[in-house]
């Protein structure tokens, strides 16, 4: 018998188990980080993000129905990677002036990952024909460019008071 | 004895020494990925960028040289695991309709954990006032957010022919 061939179906199905995974993932290690965070307002970040990641899980449940399959998340190396990556800031650096600095880096990691996946995974949705599941994923696609500029602004702001410990 | 505080410099420096490690990592991954690709175009971009990354690795030895420290990788965990996903794609779709816009995928989230590797170096080499070492962070950086814009391009007509192939 004649292998089946892989389509772009399949490769979408693929991905979006990989987010799905990457998403749960997220929502464990977030309210780690924003328990290790010094700064009130990274704190408050983590907070807010963990919030929205619900909702980004929620989204992906609905696509997943959409697409006419069962949600399911498929092990995500590369979230694995980065998260392991703000684990060891979290124990190298525990109470250490650049801890912040460290945390929010790999905060805007985890985003610019999840901003090429959803970027990715919209426009594979779009050549599918599947509008509703496309614009779901790009309301999740501006939140994380949303969380990132945030981060990028706040990073400036611990930043400074690392900085300040290195004089 | 005291434990010695953990600095900005200390994170910027183990920063650089992951970066460091990603770089060369990619630069072993990018001839399979080229040799892997069926598009023409596809195959070109990742020559074109695979000529680039021999210059941030150039770019970053030049940065370890202005702060003070010889050149050094450290086992980038996110990197093994976003070109562990790449390698997958490359088994699993081998030969399928598919492959390219994998391909192009994995790209893109190697590009997107650059662009937030090279923001923040590029923003504590600011703070640890290295405005050199800052200016060639950002000549990669521009080069990495290029090469992000292209692919998205490219993705766009790869997954063109995918999709056709699942209708």
């Amino acid at each position: 018998m004649a292998k089946k061939p892989k389509l772009l179906s399949d490769l979408f199905h693929d991905t979006l188990k990989d987010v799905y995974f990457a998403e749960k993932k997220i929502l464990v290690t977030l309210p780690k980080m924003s328990k290790a965070a010094q700064s009130k307002e990274l704190k408050a970040a983590f907070v807010k993000h963990e919030r929205e990641t619900k909702g980004h899980v929620k989204r992906l449940e609905q696509v997943f129905k959409i697409f006419g399959k069962k949600a399911q998340a498929k092990k995500c190396e590369a979230i694995m990677g980065i998260t392991k990556e703000g684990a060891e800031i979290m124990t190298e650096f525990k109470g250490m002036p650049a801890l912040d600095a460290g945390l929010a880096a790999c905060a805007q990691a985890v985003e610019h990952y999840e901003i090429s996946r959803y970027g990715t995974l919209k426009t594979w949705a779009e050549e599918l024909g599947m509008s509703d599941a496309a614009s779901l994923l790009d309301d999740t696609l501006k939140e994380e460019k949303a969380t990132d500029v945030a981060l990028t602004s706040l990073a400036k702001t611990v930043v400074n008071v690392a900085a300040e410990a290195d004089l």
